[in-house]
C-alpha cells in the first residue's frame, strides 16, 4: 500500500483532519528528546490522532492486514525514541485524547484517556485532597498513557514507588483490534487478585503489546506538610552513607537527591541568585505526612545529618523550599552552562545501580567521562541508586557526537557490570535493546515470547523493548 | 507411566528421603485450607522435596516428557486448593527449602528460597531495622514462595500495597526445565524499567506459569512507632464514611479494620476477657510511622471518628494495642462461635468491593446469609474494600453443605456486580476460575495465550486461576 492509498484508508477511520500525511507534518513526528533522534530520520508514514477507542481498534486492523507498524506516541518528551516509527509505519498520537474522564474520589480513582497531561491531572486531582504520587521532572507536558506505557516515576519513587503502583486497570487495543480491559471489567475495587496480572505486564511495555486507550489510577490523599533538609558534603562517600545512616533511623523520605560537584557549578552558573553552596555534593531531602510528622523527621535528619556533613539546614518555609528545590530542578538544563558552546545530551542519562555502589558508580563516570574526553554532570535519585548523567557536548563537532556515543555505551555497560540496570525510569525504546540480552539473559527469550503471543504479525512499536531480532538469545 | 515407574524416575533426582510415594504420605497433600479440598480428593501420584534449582529443572523435564502435572506448595495455608494436585501428577512441596540466603542491609533487600515463613523472614530483618510490609494472617505458617505466587497481603495493604509492591526480581523454573532471572541477571538494583515486566507477571501467577526458586524482595525501614484508634458505631453506615473522612484529612493509616456485630458478638463469645463493646461496628484504626507523627495522626483520627461513633478510644500503648489487635486477630477462628457445633468454612471468604460500596455489600451478604440459611460473620479490611465473610456451618449436615455452597456462589456473583473481585487476597485457584470469564472479558483469553506460550503442555498446576478449558470464552 502507497502513502497516498494509506491516506485515503485512514480517512475512512478519522475525520481528514486528524489524519496527517504531509511531509512536514510527519517531520514533526520524527523526534523525541533522545539524543539518538538527532541523528536518524524516523519519519512515519502518517500520523493520526485518535479521541475513541473504536477508532484505534479500526487503524489496528488495518495496519494488521497490511503488516503496517503502528507507534503509539504521547507527547514525545522520551529519551529513546519509543514513540518514533524507526521501521515507518502510523504514529498514534494520543496527546489530544485528554480526557479525564472521571474523578471517582469515593473509592479514591480517576479514569483518564491516555492524553491528560501529568500536572493536569495532579491538578483536578488537588481539589479533592487526592493526588497521583509519581512525579517525573517533565510534569508540564508528559502525558498519562506515555508514564503508564514506559512506567515512569521521578523525584519521590523513593516513597512512592513508580507509576506501575498506582496503575488499578487499562483499556488496552490488542494488534488485531480487540479490546481489552486488564484488571476486571467495570471493577472499581482496589484489591484484586484475580487472574494473571495483565496490568502490571502492559505497564512498562512501551507499546510493543498493544494500546493503552484508557487508564484507573489509584489515587491517595495529599499529604498536609512536607519540609526539605538540605545537607553539603565536602566528600562525596559521605553522602550515600548519610542516606543509609537516614534510612537506618526508620525514615523514609519522601525524595532524595543528589548534586554532584559539577552539578553544583553548572546550577550556580545558570542562575547565580540559587547560590548552592560549592562542595563535593549537596543532598536533598524532602519530607512529607502530617505537620508533626515531618517536624519530626525533619530536625531528625538534620542531626543524623549534620555527623558527616560541613553544613545542613532544615526548613518547612515554602518559599525556602521552592528555592532549595529549584537548585535541583534546573540542572537537567543547567549542565549546558559547563562551556559556552555546549549542549547537554540525554543518551546514557539514566542508569540505576545498587545503592551500596552509588559513590562508586559516580566516580566511575567521571573517569569514564575523562577518558572519552566528555564532560558529564551527575545528578538523580541518590536514595534509589538512580543517576542522571548528563554529558556536555558541542553539537557540531562530529568528533564530540562520537566520543559521546563510546561514553554512553561505556556507561550502560558500567551499569549492567556493577549490578544495575540500563536504565531506572526513562526506558528501553531503540536506544537500549542492544544491552537486553547482557541485562535478562534467558528471560529475554520469555519476553520474546509473549511478545509472539500477543503480536504474532510485530507491528506493535517494532524495533523497541526487546532485544533485536536473530540475535545471539533468539531461540 | 505408573506410580512405581515415577517413583523410580524421581529418586534419581532427589535422594529417596525426599521422594514421597505411600498412599498415606500422598494422601497428607491432598488438602489445603479450603472448604472444597474437605469435599474432594486430589491426591498426588507423588511428592517430592526440592532444595536446588537443579532438582526442579529435573522434575520439570520429567513432567514434560511425561505430561504430568506439577503444582508448586508452599505451607498449604490456601483458601483456593491452589496447591492442590486436582489433576494428579507431581507435587513440589518447597516448605522445607527455607534459606534466607542473604539480608543485603546496606542495599535494602532480601534474597531467600521460597519455603522461607513470612513471620521468620520479618524476625531475621528486625535486627537490620528493616521489614517486609505485608503481613498475612497467616504469618507464623506462610511462606514467601507462597505469598509471591499468590500475591499475598494482608492487614496493612491499605498503606502499604501487597507482596507485588516489593518484589523485585524472581528465579523461575519454566515448564521446560529452563532458569530464567526476572528484574535482571545478578541485578541489586531498585529502580529497573527494562524490558517487559515478567517479575510481576509471575507475582500472583499461582504457579500456572513455572516455579518460583528464589525471591528478591525490597524491604523497607521499620517505622519506630504505632498506635491504634478504636471506634464503636451503632449505625454501620457511619464506619465507612469514618473512613472517608479521615483519608480526606490526608491521613494514610498503616491498617483499617471492620468487625460487624456478629463478629464482635463471636470474639466475645470465643474470649470474653477481650470483651469488646456491642455494637452494629467497630473500626480499628493502626497508623505508624515517627513518634510525634503517629501522636498527631492518632488524635486526628479520635477527633474525625469522635463526630460519627459513640466511642472513640486511642492508643499507643503496647498492651492495650496488642488486646485491641487481638480483637481483630482471632475473628477468623472466633466466628465459629456463633453455634456450639458450627465450624467457619473458608469460601467465599475474600471478595473485594469498592470502597463506596462497603456498607451495601455487608448488608447484602448479610441478607443473602438469611435467604440461604446460613449464619454468616463480617470482618476485613475495610480500608481497601475487602470483606471477610465466614460463614458458619455444621460440617456434618449435607444439607448445610449444599446450603453454603450456593451462598458462596451467590457472594461471589454479588462481588462482581457490584465492580468488585472474586477475591481480593487468597487467589483464584481451582475454586473461582469458574468466574474468570465473567470477571476478565476478553481479556481472560489473553491470560490464556500468555499461559499457552510459556506452558504449551500444560503442565504448570492446571485447572488453577484461568478460566476452565472449552469455556465460550475460548479463542
Amino acid at each position: 500500500m502507497d502513502r497516498q492509498q494509506l491516506a485515503a484508508e485512514l480517512k475512512k477511520i478519522f475525520p481528514a483532519e486528524r489524519v496527517l500525511t504531509g511531509e512536514l507534518e510527519r517531520k514533526v513526528y520524527s523526534y523525541d528528546s533522545s539524543f539518538y533522534a538527532r541523528f536518524h530520520s524516523f519519519v512515519p508514514d502518517a500520523v493520526v490522532l485518535p479521541r475513541a477507542t473504536g477508532e484505534v481498534s479500526a487503524v489496528m486492523r488495518l495496519a494488521l492486514k497490511h503488516g503496517l507498524p503502528v507507534v503509539p506516541r504521547g507527547a514525545g518528551s522520551g529519551e529513546t525514541c519509543g514513540c518514533l516509527a524507526v521501521r515507518g509505519g502510523i504514529v498514534l498520537d494520543l496527546s489530544s485524547w485528554d480526557t479525564i474522564e472521571e474523578i471517582d474520589a469515593a473509592n479514591m480513582q480517576v479514569f483518564a484517556r491516555p492524553g491528560v497531561v501529568h500536572y493536569n491531572l495532579n491538578e483536578s486531582l488537588a481539589g479533592y485532597g487526592l493526588f497521583f504520587p509519581p512525579d517525573p521532572g517533565s510534569t508540564r507536558m508528559c502525558t498519562i498513557g506515555g508514564m503508564v506505557a514506559n512506567n515512569s516515576s521521578g523525584l519521590r519513587a523513593v516513597k512512592y514507588g513508580a507509576t506501575e503502583q498506582y496503575v488499578l486497570g487499562l483499556e488496552v487495543v490488542l494488534p488485531d483490534g480487540r479490546v481489552i480491559q486488564t484488571g476486571g471489567v467495570n471493577c472499581r475495587a482496589v484489591k484484586n487478585v484475580s487472574g494473571l496480572n495483565l496490568t502490571k505486564l502492559f505497564v512498562g511495555s512501551e507499546g510493543v503489546l498493544g494500546v493503552i486507550t484508557r487508564v484507573r489510577l489509584r489515587v491517595w490523599p495529599r499529604p498536609v506538610a512536607r519540609g526539605i533538609a538540605m545537607a553539603v558534603f565536602a566528600d562525596l562517600e559521605e553522602a550515600p552513607a548519610t542516606v543509609l545512616d537516614v534510612y537506618r533511623s526508620g525514615i523514609l523520605p519522601s525524595g532524595i537527591e543528589i548534586l554532584d560537584s559539577s552539578a553544583i557549578r553548572a546550577v550556580n552558573m545558570y542562575n547565580p541568585a540559587i547560590n548552592l553552596p560549592e562542595a563535593e555534593a549537596i543532598l536533598l531531602f524532602e519530607v512529607d505526612g502530617n505537620p508533626a510528622g515531618v517536624e519530626w523527621e525533619g530536625r531528625k535528619i538534620a542531626e543524623i545529618a549534620g555527623k558527616r556533613a560541613v553544613s545542613v539546614e532544615w526548613t518547612t518555609d515554602r518559599e525556602r523550599m521552592a528555592d532549595l528545590w529549584r537548585g535541583r530542578s534546573v540542572t537537567a538544563v543547567a549542565a549546558a552552562r559547563l562551556r559556552p558552546d555546549g549542549s547537554r545530551i540525554f543518551a546514557g542519562e539514566d542508569i540505576s545501580v545498587p545503592f551500596s555502589k552509588v559513590t562508586e558508580a559516580l566516580r566511575r563516570i567521571k573517569e569514564l567521562g575523562r577518558e572519552h574526553g566528555v564532560a558529564v554532570v551527575n545528578y538523580g535519585h541518590i536514595g534509589d541508586g538512580n543517576i542522571h548523567t548528563a554529558p556536555v557536548i558541542n553539537l557540531e563537532s562530529r568528533e564530540e557526537v562520537e566520543q559521546a556515543n563510546r561514553l554512553v555505551d561505556a556507561i550502560h555497560r558500567l551499569a549492567i557490570e556493577m549490578g544495575g540496570s540500563t536504565t531506572g525510569e526513562h526506558g528501553v525504546g531503540a536506544v537500549r535493546n542492544q544491552y537486553a540480552l547482557d541485562e535478562h539473559g534467558e528471560a529475554a527469550n520469555v519476553m520474546r515470547k509473549l511478545k509472539q503471543a500477543l503480536d504474532p504479525g510485530n507491528i506493535m512499536n517494532p524495533g523497541k523493548l526487546l532485544p533485536p531480532e536473530g540475535g545471539s538469545g533468539n531461540d
